[in-house]
């Protein structure tokens, strides 16, 4: 199937996306979304929307030196959301720490992400 | 705190669910719900609706003998959501599988889970 939301599809670009943030390439990772996607980072907070405003968050997550570790296989659905479950290990504060996340992300029928939704709760902040 | 959305008394639900899960408590599961709670499992079916189509939910798929194997820890987040990482252990058709499957639930101020929302796709499906 090459339809952007059959789960194959859906489970290939969260992939593609831990690749190109490791890799420091934050215009790749904002090319995964749609134009005019939204990102809710944590679950709570006032989203960001549009392809500038997200290519602005990578750049500022990508220059903390945060890589991705993804803890579980991506999970699909049977609609236009999958799951990706990580954890992120960046500095903080000067000190190492580990963030644990669950994204979920719902696409469009090109096979771009419409939303990104990241949960963390302060409490899966956690300094090692 | 003691807030329904508090971060920590969300993940404790969780944990909750699962072990009365395990224990085929069907209708301890259903308690953790509010009387007008929603699930949709697997996301892109059909909702139900309501106490006791989520209790004969819970009593269907408790009576399957599946077990659920927590594979991450739960996250929360910053509003009223949380995520809980799993495997389903079940037998499909007299085969041994496994489901893997990632739910997002929302709660309300008193605690009890409003809606939730089951990421699993067919390609989850792994016969073992």
């Amino acid at each position: 199937m090459t339809h952007g939301t059959d789960s194959t599809a859906m489970k290939a670009t969260l992939l593609a996306y831990v690749e190109r943030f490791n890799a420091g390439d934050a215009q790749g990772v904002a090319a995964l979304y749609a134009d005019d996607a939204t990102v809710e980072d944590p679950v709570g907070a006032q989203p960001i929307a549009g392809k500038p405003a997200i290519l602005a968050f990578y750049q500022h997550t990508t220059a903390l030196g945060a890589r991705l570790e993804v803890v579980a296989p991506p999970r699909g659905s049977h609609g236009d959301a999958a799951a990706l479950t990580f954890a992120v290990h960046v500095s903080l504060e000067g000190r190492p720490a580990r963030i644990d996340v669950t994204d979920i992300m719902t696409f469009g029928a090109d096979g771009r992400i419409r939303s990104m939704r990241a949960h963390w709760a302060p409490d899966d902040v956690h300094f090692l």
